[in-house]
């Protein structure tokens, strides 16, 4: 069977390195979002597979002219929607070593550096965010999986592993607030709970979950013969990066006996700043934690953070013994195919390692703290403008605001949902939206690796610029 | 911030390239699964992270010499252990591309041309592999992620979608051979149905699903109350790449109105061969089918195809609507978040394309006939030798087989079991083992892109020398 000789791999490879450099050193100067139709790119491509071989020329060809024009560019400086999916030149690099070695991480034997050099990476991040020393990290995919994999366990602990077995026979509660991500809802869901079972709880006027109406709630159940199960709380919310008590919200979960997960898929990577520690107070109370190193430290997607203050409950939940996966090792090692949903894994600690070495932990600690820096930048430019006004407050790098000159609330939804549009229509930056309080909320993430100061005085003009111009 | 330059990327990348290129021309040389014990990669590695930035030589230096050794070498033409997760020089390059662009593909408007390809590549394997018209596909990280996927729908659909409201509060019963593999207990667990409710049928003499016992089964079931709701078949399972009658199990599942998936996480690929189809006889029953690219298909890991034939279905078992992720455009696009577990999506579609278009149907056909060939030689090589019996029929490209030279049965097990650690021990050849009917079964499992007859021929001769040797 013929395949790609070593001197084409090696010249096609080059070029492909080349176009990724002048891709990043350039992406700034494409449209942030790309301006078409559904159905668009679609209508280029062939319907059909090829029966014969095309020639990397023309597929590279096609790439650059059929695909990239209609690709969201999420490493351009001014990427300020939702969070940020930041990556860097390490992580990529990594990512082809990754892809060129092509190992199957499910167990041990199947590579043991990887399974070992995750253990050691993880045990870094442990470190550098100052997560208790009682916690073991796993990668998972996403923060989605990780918070199914608390909430499995947490079923799994409060029916004593009987559900693994029968079923879930008893109502089993949830607790989150009701600024939580959508993947509690939906690993609630697909964990059997029912959505009727999870309880959305109230929050104050920062948008952060109300303590003691999480305990109100939990005592209710408890006298209505539900059986607690799990409160996820969160760290920097999607919509306005809030922070749960997690210290108040622990005291009550040790009271009532129930399991914490703590989501901080975004807010995480901040803990490594000391500064910024005091957001994550009590996170001792916590059974998990979850931070996505592909949303802003510096590791393309996909590469999630996972910690865990028993491993055994999360591995008896999971594990699994068919014939052809015995190794007679399995005392000895880190199978992590138990950690989780999947059971055939990439080597991901390996992009990880290398972001980590390349930058130093100053190195990412002071990528947050700049980050940080601008959305304080921008928060004060939003608090001195008099048409504008902050939404909620800015613990990290994201600013919710509106703008608001006085005229009828009934008006400003409509008014910053077309703004948005207006801002977003030139193409050199693009922010997303959230609804705060029923308030039409813009969202502006900073967090990119490419983002620099003039990136966000540039859309802050530019939104300035639009809201003069439509107001 | 200080990041990586454009010409260091550039010439740390072709550095990079190389020396995968050199590697996957040269990894012959090298053992197929490195000999070290648990922890000796661990102790050669720092257990901080460093504090300030490293070089990228002294990185790579590390990768080269501390984490390689630890490798097992997926792609080495040696490698006949497990299922092979085969990759290719297409779809490494390919990987490049998705990380250098990094974009984040949950939704339509995150990257509308990663949705589009998706669609339309999907739809080329379908075509490909002459499944049902009315099937649709999506990527999913693996086979067990789609099986779940099934469970979840199959527990929505017996349910009238309550499950997700109220949790499963009635038996639900799934279906699936002795011989299907371990992610469907383990998606039953997840997905609340409890693994005392799922009913393993037993096989035929060739491993296959009895159609008798299904039925017999689900008949049992109703009497008992039980709402039987999901029948797993499997068109090679992994043990032995048996493969079960589908038209039969179909019919089953028409007349009692339970669902039925089908996973060919490894067989899948063989449907390209137009003589291999008769294999997936009786598709037309089922309701979703999934296959690994990643293991067959010349696609690096990760990389899983699943096809439903009622979307609307997978989508309302999943479906969330976050204010943050409303863009207007819902009823008109293909928002694939809704399709699977995770949120966050890589731009996986992009690797399939490259890997279709640079070999065309007609190179993947001609791999999996070129695989398929070698496994019958083997399998000649195996019945025609006086020592040596074959433990399965060979339907694909695995060979299940072991020596028997008339000693007694009682004494099989171990030394078949021996004779694998002394065939691996060399390090050219990786071969893996499994159980069926109570005996120690080598697995010659054939499938990485490199191998060529004379690897196949090389490992056979290495086994009969062990066995001679040791016999």
């Amino acid at each position: 069977m013929e395949h790609m000789d070593k001197e084409t791999f090696r010249r096609v490879g080059h070029e492909l390195v080349d176009w990724v450099a002048e891709y990043l050193d350039t992406v700034d100067a494409r449209p942030v979002v790309p301006r078409i139709d559904p159905g668009d790119i679609l209508s280029r491509l062939a319907d059909h597979a090829p029966e014969t071989p095309e020639s990397m020329n023309r597929i590279m060809d096609d790439f650059k002219h059929v695909i990239m024009p209609g690709i969201s560019h999420w490493q351009h400086p001014g990427w300020f929607g939702y969070f940020p999916a930041n990556s860097s030149p390490p992580s990529i690099l990594a990512e082809l070593l990754i892809a060129g070695v092509g190992a199957q991480c499910m167990i041990w034997q199947t590579s043991p550096a990887a399974a070992e050099l995750e253990t050691v990476v993880l045990d870094w991040l442990r470190k550098m965010l100052g997560l208790p020393e009682n916690m073991t990290g796993v990668i998972q995919d996403g923060a989605s999986a990780a918070t199914l994999c608390a909430l499995l366990t947490a079923r799994e602990v409060a029916t004593g592993f009987k559900s693994n077995l029968t079923g879930i026979t008893m109502p089993l509660t949830v607790y989150t607030s009701v600024e939580s991500h959508s993947s509690v809802e939906k690993g609630a869901k697909i964990a059997g709970f029912g959505k009727d079972h999870i309880r959305l709880i109230p929050t104050d006027p920062e948008f952060a979950m109300d303590p003691v109406e999480l305990e109100r709630a939990i005592v209710r159940d408890r006298k209505a013969g539900m059986t607690p199960a799990c409160v996820v709380a969160t760290i920097g919310t999607t919509s306005s990066t809030a922070v749960d008590p997690i210290d108040r919200i622990g005291r009550i979960c040790r009271q009532y006996n129930v399991r914490l997960h703590v989501d901080a898929a975004y807010a995480g990577t901040a803990a490594v700043v000391p500064e910024l520690r005091h957001f994550f107070k009590g996170l001792e109370y916590a059974h998990s934690f979850v931070f996505n190193p592909h949303k802003w430290m510096l590791t393309n997607f996909d590469c999630s953070a996972y910690f865990v203050t028993e491993p055994d409950l999360l591995t008896r939940t999971f594990e699994i013994h068919p014939e052809y996966l015995k190794t007679g090792l399995e005392s000895q090692v880190t199978n992590y195919r138990d950690w989780g949903i999947p059971l055939g894994r990439r080597f991901r600690a390996l992009k990880l390692w290398f972001v980590i070495r390349s930058y130093g932990v100053a190195g990412i600690r002071r990528m947050v703290t700049e980050h940080v820096h601008f959305a304080n930048t921008f928060k004060r430019w939003v608090a001195d403008h008099p048409s504008f006004e902050l939404m909620a407050p800015v613990h990290f790098s994201l600013v919710c605001f509106r703008f608001n000159d006085g005229r009828p609330e009934s008006t400003l939804n409509e008014f910053n949902e077309a703004l948005l549009e207006n801002i977003n229509e030139p193409g050199d930056v693009f922010l997303t939206h959230t609804v705060l309080g029923g308030k039409y909320t813009l969202r502006m993430a900073i967090g990119t690796w490419k983002t620099e100061e003039t990136h966000v005085r540039q859309a802050w003009e530019r939104i300035v610029n639009c809201a003069e111009a439509s107001a």
